[in-house]
């Protein structure tokens, strides 16, 4: 078994964007990377060779809900995550604490953890930094997530500091609760809202208890895309080189080039996925929406400049009648083409970085936006 | 361009099971065959691959939905409809008649045709046996369906031989509308309700008109089942056995059994595809709700002696967790395994009749399901 490693491959010359290299026992993760949200153990609407077929490297999938349904220890008893959902490349999850403040009702928080009702049946549920990571690591995760407090934006400083406190002691009780020896990886996440100096904080309390790679969490929660960059650049200097940093939850191709650009490695997002179901497809000149009645007799592909498997077989027209029909191919392939999209954006972002060329690359993706 | 044609290639020696091969100009059809339906121009749930990956040799299409909605003269801009649907195997197209009378609204029918409104938008058209014959040649089906009524069951015998004779006279126009030498066929389509004589009278009235092949409408409208397989004992008789004989819109797997035993060539029904949609899927042993508690920990594939995508690389639990959680993959895979097994059934029927076994191969498909 390969242990869980991290490989700084190229620093580009003129941004702080990084080429690196995760290695994994279930295969390596060239970086920068885009995972494709797989929520319930699926990434909505593609099987598991056309995440293949798009390039996904690694899927993110989500403890609330499959702590929920069908139930980690039911995952664990059919052979683990990878084999349930038949996905032989790693897999991230996340530790909950996003879900339990977005879908759980009655939350309370306490030292010990964070008391809610599940959205599906009222139950009630204590998940604690012990409990999440033993959920995690009961689904078989290769990257495993400490459990932490999201915090809503605007918070006052007093309850962000505190929130990160409390965060930091649950990472720590995550770092101790776990199993030794299966070659996974524990990422800490740096919370501290808004502010650079609790975000310092939250850096140092994490690299004191030392983890796998390192997450900016509490972003992409309402506040402008120029603060999220002022936080990124105020957060990732204190994070080591030699370990992998991810921005969770983000975001558009804008927020993933920006990111990149101040030392981004690792991104994920629902955006793709959600959009394409509600007939928005990501291009080289921008979004479209693919139900405008401009399309109805529009014979191009998507994008023109786009060799997907959607953009090689089928025009706009189809799209449009499928969705506008309510089809399950209209999210099938509107889905399939998003991922392709965010996927190759990264492919391409890394062989820019390769080539010191990371600025040229940036000028001309908003170039091509802009003069569409 | 090989114009259509059929070739009786056996006669089982024991029942009135045939074997036949129908040529296209998109490719041959082997017969017995079961036909995917597509309604608005997609098998919901499975991509063109997927579909000949279960061996799927032809699809149905809708008129009447694709009259409305994108418009045959779009589609025909575009292409036609194979190009529209990436699919370049052979497209039957129904005429539209049992969706005038199953969805449109203050449908009203004169020698002339039918007036109804939209289930769409409410707006008023009248179609003839002309236009349904010039909307399927503009969509390029490979074989064409006469435009006739959809009578009602029970209908008194009275109402059934006007309607009969109207669907006739409508018939003979759509022959004489069609545009020449394009390569397609145009099959006729008995009525005559459950009635033995009309039906008979039906069939000489349509071999008088002369078809490339013939139907049998008016059938699974709610008729006991063994009222079905007297209506194809009192007519196939009377159709030539140069040609293929289609019964429209059967059925369960039983039907298709006993519809071949009886020399029916082709079939097509929602069955497969809409109960996949509902959780219920077919297998050798009979039909599984996949949404039943019994299956939460089942690691069993669907079917154990399925060898479909589905069933080698998924499991039941991991199948009832995608239907519980409302997931586009339920539809996806239980579509794929269902249309997997319908056209696997067939090929295996097919088998059967080569090596007039068709007798034992009917008996052991009953007796799995008897003794499961």
């Amino acid at each position: 078994m390969i242990p869980f490693s991290f490989d700084l491959l190229h620093q580009d010359t003129r941004t702080q964007a990084r080429r690196g290299r995760i290695h994994t026992s279930r295969g390596k993760i060239e970086t920068p990377i885009f995972m494709p949200v797989g929520t319930q153990a699926t990434v909505k609407g593609l099987l598991p060779e056309a995440l293949k077929e798009v390039g996904a490297q690694i899927i993110l999938a989500n403890t609330y809900h499959l702590f929920l349904r069908p139930g980690h220890q039911t995952v664990q008893d059919l052979g683990g995550l990878h084999r349930f959902m038949n996905w032989d490349r790693p897999i991230l999850t996340d530790s909950g604490g996003f879900q339990v403040f977005s879908l759980g009702q009655l939350r309370k928080i306490s030292e010990e953890g964070v008391l809610f009702q599940s959205h599906l049946d009222g139950s009630t549920h204590l998940l604690t930094p012990e409990l999440a990571t033993g959920v995690q690591e009961a689904l078989g995760a290769d990257i495993i997530m400490a459990f932490d407090e999201c915090i809503a934006y605007p918070s006052p400083r007093d309850y962000v500091q505190r929130s990160t406190d409390l965060s930091a002691r649950w990472a720590r009780r995550c770092k101790e609760a776990r199993r030794e020896g299966d070659g996974s990886a524990l990422f800490g996440i740096v919370q501290g809202g808004m502010f650079p100096d609790l975000r310092r904080k939250s850096c140092e309390d994490l690299l004191e208890i030392g983890f796998d790679g390192y997450a900016l969490g509490g972003l992409s929660v309402g506040e402008e895309a120029s603060v999220m960059y002022d936080v990124m650049e105020a957060t990732l200097p204190h994070l080591p080189h030699d370990h992998p940093r991810y921005v969770m939850g983000v975001g558009t191709p804008e927020n993933l080039i920006e990111g990149i650009s101040r030392g981004v490695d690792m991104f994920d997002c629902v955006m793709p996925t959600r959009n394409a179901r509600n007939g928005v497809l990501f291009t080289s000149f921008g979004r479209i929406s693919i139900k405008q009645a401009r399309y109805a007799r529009d014979e191009q592909p998507v994008d023109p400049a786009c060799g997907c498997y959607v953009c090689r077989n089928y025009s706009r027209a189809y799209l449009r009648h499928l969705y506008q029909s309510g089809e399950i191919l209209a999210s099938v392939l509107n889905t399939h083409h998003n991922i392709h999209y965010y996927l190759d954006l990264m492919a391409s972002a890394r062989s820019a970085i390769e080539a010191n060329s990371f600025v040229e690359f940036k000028r001309d993706f908003y170039h091509q936006r802009a003069t569409h």
